[in-house]
């Protein structure tokens, strides 16, 4: 086999947490050591990724002093200089440390809200430095696992107000970072607020600053819910609000596995992949922003297999791009398109002049024969197994 | 016991459809007779409901002449006009023939997409006859199987197309309706398109006509998704977009069961008819709708099962409302409520004078102790138990 | 691409009732005309099958009378000798009538459950009559919505006299059949009884004629409630109890989908196929009775799409068998396998003597460096990649 | 109110981890200390529990030496001689330490499965010293992320191997152990082995010893699966196998919640209490074992929430308890029940003399009216509002 290569044009991006994860988990202690920050820069720039995303904590440990913070800062600088690797986007840990348990933007203690703000609006001033665009927020403590024990449209306030203030700081201080909320149904809360794409789109169209937030969902994340994530990119994508995408792999309604790209439903990863490379199937948008990787390699694994594991992503994602690009090259698959109307939706319901035009066209309806055209054969199957066997490289 | 018993002022309203179901399922033929629409009008009124719903083939069956149409309308006004029932809200069929095979106001087919338009479009005349406010779209067929068989982008246009020409048609008409959008996850199609409240608020977002349109959410339908139907109704809520409410059961990710309201999770539906009742724990809006059942009597049942279990919605909702009232009463809930400082979170996180007090308050970052506060028990579990202890009729 | 051509040999079959699917689901009619039994036969021969199966009722209508019974049965046959097709297997159909709205084996009414017995035995004397070795029974109707109303315990009593009667009636009769339970978690029913492979296995080691009874587990059956199918069909061969299997597809937990095979979890669908036909990866036990195919053709499809979506099954099983194959004879896979020391666990924890030996094995606890040992690496990672590239027809 | 308080007899028990847990979770840090466990011990005292159940790392550090390990223990045992509790169950810790992170006894690595079956034999040393009648495995960490990657059938066979021999260790010892496996069916491991009660019972049956091995349910362990608790231990009971069992609370297929009994889905709490209880609808047997909570304090708590959280799980129990004891009183539930034919379940299907019988019969077929039966109601819904009523205390 020749596998595909990937380069920066690609701009495929890892977090550095996850390369760095130590593989505790709610039973098991760490099974790997923590992994030097200059030496991930590295091995990822070998593997041809764009960039590397982090939250604070990830290259700073919590509590640090100032200088050993400065220190640490520049070393991680270094390396991103040596690597030409970029930092397209940063984000914050308001969830590791045990001050947040009750929450961090959306705590009912108002000192935790406050302390959790400016911990953000500190790290939003590192990531200006480092030149990122894009300013991830995951609220993973934002929620509740009781109904009674929180207001949550004091909820949603407090949250909107957190939101709008850092987009005003970034705008004040001339950083233009744009903001994206990650979703999340549940983990570690029983209920996370905000818990897929559309309620975290939703809450955004009632911000001040909504034009420069949007979101950056994560493929196990939505399929927590058991929700189709291409679908979800795709109505981001269609409300302009797809700033950011976190990539990984998931089986379903259980705990977050954050499993390999491709490695959980194999078919929405493909349609995932078609979606972002080449845009709608009638020519609508794709994405153009970093493909970044949020998963965590297994826990039995050791550093070989934590490297394996990234090139696993970038193989497996460059894997179906080939796949996707056949799919639509393929004169059966346009054809088989064709023969199921897939551009007729591309063509508006009404004519010209309104719905008058409706009302007035009689074969619309008095004399439409609905048992008729009810018997038109969808061609949907044909299609079905057209991807599967340009997905199986049988085509 | 003393039952407690439904007034009109309750304002509780059931679909005709939900006691009207045949109990037909995908594995099995009908164990009932259709109910006579009158007769059910007249029952309902004996339970003391405000109103009833209806889809267009609900009263009128699919394809009837334009006589015969008329003299069923006839006799179902005649009913609520004895009864004083109310038909706060209408709704279209397009799910239940073939021709919706593929979708109905997003097929790809134009022709059927034309046809599902005059198909709403002439029931909206009809409602607007009988006084309802509101026009809900539950789109059972908008949605997919197959990923790469479907225009995910163009879809959203046409559903956005269509939704702004119903609500233009109801202003030029003078209709004065509100449009309420129904989420679903899935079932019948594999994938419906807006599957959760948020999806759906999200994409009214961009339409032209946003004002006029909200959402119906159903309690089952989100529980599908496992998500939190009280914190998607305080999210729509908090967004001014609970137009209108589906309240029924359901026993997590499964088939659509549509049981009575609190017969699935019960612990939900408490915290559903707080919210619906009481508003936000701070004193943060109510609803004041209809509370519409959408249900379906269990197949095994005989008509007499039937009107009980229209019974049991109702019996239920308001021993909810009780136990939610006396909760909110407790003197030792209040308290819990301040020792875990509910009311805390209605506190903006900012002082006045937006961030630049909060960069300069030296105690909420620098000199914060957050292994200090993190020490601080949230009291949860108290207002917990008290929840359940109020539910269980303890106290 | 040469698309592989199946042979019977290769012991594809598949239910009259799956191509004779009219489509009408919980909220829509029919799209669809029935398929005659003849066509069906002829059809499925063309492409390859081994043989059919059926329910009573899929081809004798409901309350024939004994003549036309007679013709039907004769014609069927002669379908079956123009074609060589076989019919491995028969089941009953206990779960459309409304009569079977409360359980049939286990309806509270014992007049229900006698009908249903009856139903059954005289389905059994046909299926000896047509050469069938297996007897298929899914339970659908066997469950509950309210666990108050129903004895629990109970049921299972009656279950279990209804399989041990039947049993014993075939061996009386000379039939020689083997029974295969059909497991399922819910749907028709709110929770069905015996619903995954394991509760149905462990229900048949209480039955006098256990050795007669095994399973018939079906890929979305077990997919409904999240379980990994690979692994319920590898224990259900350890404990030889895979009489039978159904395959299709499924998108986790939601409503029955009966997709065409792999178009679900794609990536189980390969080990399954894996499983069936390499057996257990050190050599353990393969499957060699009928690859049935369960599924429904879409209900957006006219009858060309559902001879596609036959045939789509078909060629998703070969292609998977040839992508499974090669990852099988692979050296790199063969050099991971042992690296992940996959055969190792071949090996007893014990060596000779019992467990004294490992009490006395001071290297094994006393002076066992846990740490160390710890550091190993698992090399999953790798064979995981190798898998999905050899399934993407990347190797 | 008049709070029901617990005494010994009521056989509560609790998991010292329990209370004990310091409220790490996969994204966050402690927020508890460690607990005394001599403090632990007198605290449930006082509530009125019956005994206490380990790990052994829970009250011995891993890796102690025998001098500090002997101390540890009798200090233990002054306690529960101090407060008169007993220990009735032990577990072994196979899952925390990262040398299990591919298994315990069905790892790859046969030096690690020795290991575990060691650590597991100590362990019973230490149980049969205190007394325990009952020893718990669970296998949290035996099962796989990527199928291909573990021979799923030598799994097995190691796994029965590893029982087979404890048992008989237990038996040559003269330990007089049970056995009781405890299913889950993910987390941490992807798919663990064994997911589901009956998976569990299933396995059971090919063990040598199976005499002397059941199960250990926990309700959100089945829950997760989306699978009926109260129905999986009516089979377990039916099958003689529920021999412990571990109460707490779930909210559907997520990450393991596992929260205070009953604040989950309280419905099918009421009639899990209502089954161990009162034993089946028509007096089939319940279960006398201990009432043993698995349930973990929400992290947001501190001591005090501890501690109340341990005597919520006690409270909801005998109010349970209590509503499920005046349902069954109630002469109108009995009537409902009458109705319902639920006793008339209990009679066999057969009558005197076997099938014969039963095919001589024609009113059981060819004079059956499956029509006229079918409209017979079942009278299920309103044992339903009776049940929920009475669960709300309104009766």
């Amino acid at each position: 086999m020749t596998t595909p290569k990937a380069t920066p044009e690609d701009k495929f991006t890892f977090g550095l947490w996850t390369i760095g994860w130590t593989a505790r988990d709610p039973f098991g202690d760490a099974t790997r050591d923590a992994v030097d920050v200059v030496e991930s820069v590295h091995k990822l720039a070998e593997m041809g990724a764009y960039g590397v995303t982090f939250h604070d904590d990830d290259v700073i440990p919590f509590g640090s002093e100032a200088a050993a913070r400065d220190a640490v800062i520049a070393r991680f600088k270094g390396a991103l200089e040596e690597t030409g690797l970029k930092v397209p986007m940063v984000t914050t840990n308001l969830f590791t440390h045990p001050v947040f348990k009750e929450g961090g933007l959306t705590a009912n203690d108002r000192e935790v809200r406050r302390y959790a703000m400016r911990k953000v609006m500190r790290n939003m001033d590192l990531a200006a430095e480092m030149g990122a665009e894009t300013y991830v927020l995951w609220g993973g403590r934002e929620g509740a696992e009781v109904d009674m024990a929180k207001d949550l449209q004091a909820a949603l306030d407090r949250y909107a107000e957190s939101i709008d203030t850092l987009a005003q700081y970034s705008e004040d201080k001339g950083y233009g970072l744009k903001f994206a909320l990650e979703p999340k149904p549940n983990e570690p809360r029983g209920d996370i607020f905000l818990p897929t794409i559309g309620h975290a789109i939703a809450f955004i169209s009632k911000l001040e600053h909504a034009h420069l937030v949007g979101i950056n969902p994560e493929t196990g994340h939505e399929q927590m819910a058991n929700l189709n994530f291409t679908h979800g990119i795709a109505e981001a994508i269609w409300l302009g609000k797809l700033f950011h995408i976190d990539l990984n792999g998931q089986h379903g309604p259980k705990f977050d596995q954050d499993l390999v790209f491709g490695h959980g439903d194999l078919l929405q990863a493909f349609s995932t992949v078609d979606l972002l490379e080449n845009g709608g199937l009638n020519g609508g948008p794709s994405y153009t922003g970093p493909r970044h990787f949020d998963y965590k390699p297994l826990r039995t694994e050791d550093m070989d297999g934590v490297w394996r594991s990234a090139q696993a992503n970038i193989t497996t994602y460059l894997l179906l791009k080939e796949r996707a690009a056949a799919f639509r090259a393929d004169p059966e698959v346009q054809e088989a398109m064709a023969a199921a109307r897939v551009a007729e939706l591309g063509t508006p319901t009404l004519g010209e002049g309104g719905y008058q035009e409706l009302l007035d066209d009689r074969s619309a309806f008095e004399d439409f024969d609905a048992d008729a055209v009810a018997k038109r054969g969808a061609g949907v199957v044909r299609l079905d197994q057209l991807m599967i066997e340009h997905l199986l490289g049988a085509r």
